[in-house]
């Protein structure tokens, strides 16, 4: 449920991923005066339910006569299986200027309440060839939006950007173009690793014992990443190790606190799998951006400081209202006559 | 239940793995004159449920009267959580002739039925520094006894040994002596990717709808295997590939092919990051020996050869035979004196 505001919002941001949703209210000024969270996230919902779950969240902010107030929504609730589908925004080759033109790709969406005015942002595809010369095929949704909201806050960065999560996306922006992304399943393979694998006999059984606080589990996690980012071919033997490490190794502290190190252990091996691969084109002390939830953008800093990369990080949300906020006065503006 | 024999077994020889047993009646000249197998896992049992497991496979064979039959058991009923824990023997450096000590390393399963005599085999352990420079923490229980099958049938073999598994063992074996060994847990993470990962959804619903004779997926296989050995450090953001592929690639076939070629490179890019880890030491165009089920054996030898090795291969039961074979005959001979 969000929280009430005191005046009618200027127009109403969403964030719809796979398993929740987030909205913000705001004012002329682009000032958050309300805020909402919803579990109803894209895999629990048909297309026919988005209206119902939305407006759950965000009824009490609409005024109760028209003009309509805009919704501008990113995320998964325009993929196929979304509310309506959004098509993905291609990647061009030479690198252009596509965050710039999310505005200009919007999906209306025809609702029931005539107090909504809907609109998707399209997602990104990547194909062979597209963006940079080493792309592979990609897709994001959501994500370009928080990539717009770095450009919007920072329009001459230039580097990596790195969004972790279950499927982490890394970018590489030049001059206000994006020039190639990639997504690594790190996350979603640390979880089945973690939970559905031999290794969960070797683990902590609960996750809150894990703490990279901790002396010895930030080892355990460091020497993760170095294991996988010197020899990354060796990943699938290294995991198993982590079995072997509990039938063997006298150093390891006994009870909770071993399952704890080995955790740290397999975390490091995985997340230094990913940096292995999405750095390597990256300068040696370059500098990486990351956008995310602070735990685990915390998790990424350590790993990527000990291996000598300059970091910075920024909260999803800010990113987030930043592009869609540079989206919504792009739309709104009168195009250029082509 | 096992088959019937004509007269009194001379020993038997079991493998009795996590999810499975199978067992053999020899005869003095180490002929097979009988086979049972079970369903009777290490997994399924608790340590007093193993005696009646053993009987229900094997009872018909055993003689009313005494003197007791020898049974010769390898694999994971040794473990900790199994019949009784087999100590492992470890790797020593210089690397000796661990292969050849096994049998004197055996432990005596008591037993209520007086017609049993039965010994559990130790399995491996490796320690870093042990065995070679590179070796890290690691467990075999029964690949042990195929590798000693192997040096019965073949003395003075030198190369490299696959055991392809949920658990893929890799031996490296010089003039008798085991140099050391590394388990690649690729089955295992195949499946796991298969099943419960996003990419299930991309994937041909039945297995059955695979099948690397068809040239599409032969094709899409040895692509996986090329790229992971290429960029091994990108394997994560190749599986997520995958989704994007069946998002995007037009030049896929639709329904279920679309799928089983996408599954072939899932196979292929996980295989992959196993052989670009374990032929990493491997002389270019090395020989590498499968010991395995024929199936499986015959994916690793696709790609092994595509690679360039050259590739021999050698049936899981007549490794164990010769393995336990030649472990009975020395238990048996007089040890010479120290």
């Amino acid at each position: 449920m969000g929280s009430s505001v005191a005046s009618r919002p200027a127009w109403i941001a969403v964030d719809w991923g796979s398993s929740n949703l987030r909205a913000w209210a705001l004012d002329g000024a682009d000032r958050v005066i309300g805020e909402a969270n919803s579990a109803r996230g894209m895999l629990d919902l048909t297309p026919d339910a988005f209206e119902g779950a939305l407006l759950e969240a965000i009824g009490d902010w609409l005024p109760a006569a028209e003009p309509a107030t805009e919704v501008l929504i990113c995320g998964m609730a325009g993929a196929r299986q979304g509310w309506v589908e959004a098509a993905y925004l291609p990647l061009e080759t030479p690198p252009s200027e596509v965050l710039s033109r999310l505005a200009t790709r919007l999906t209306p969406v025809p609702t029931r309440d005539a107090r909504l005015d809907v609109q998707i942002l399209p997602g990104l595809c990547q194909r062979p060839g597209s963006g940079s010369a080493t792309a592979g095929f990609d897709v994001m949704r959501g994500e370009e939006t928080q990539l717009a909201g770095l450009l919007a806050r920072q329009p001459g960065f230039e580097g990596a950007v790195c969004l972790p999560g279950t499927h982490a996306k890394w970018a590489r922006l030049e001059a206000g173009r994006l020039l190639d992304f990639g997504t690594y399943m790190s996350g979603e393979l640390y979880k089945l690793l973690r939970q559905d694998s031999v290794l969960r006999h070797s683990l902590a059984a609960a996750e809150s014992a894990e703490d990279l606080a901790d002396e010895a589990q930030q080892a355990a996690f460091l020497a993760g990443i170095d294991t996988a980012v010197a020899a990354p071919a060796r990943l699938s033997a290294e995991l198993f190790g982590i079995r072997a490490r509990d039938l063997l190794d006298a150093s390891l502290p006994a009870g909770e606190a071993r399952g704890a190190v080995l955790g740290a252990r397999l975390s490091g091996l995985v997340l230094g799998l990913e940096l292995a691969g999405a750095t390597s084109r990256l300068p040696a002390g370059g500098r990486v951006v990351l956008i995310g939830a602070e735990a685990l953008c915390q998790r990424y800093r350590l790993a990527l400081e000990h291996l000598g990369f300059a970091v910075g990080t920024q909260a999803n949300a800010d990113m987030i209202l930043a592009g869609l906020g540079r989206i919504h006065h792009a739309s709104r503006s009168p195009s250029p006559t082509p």
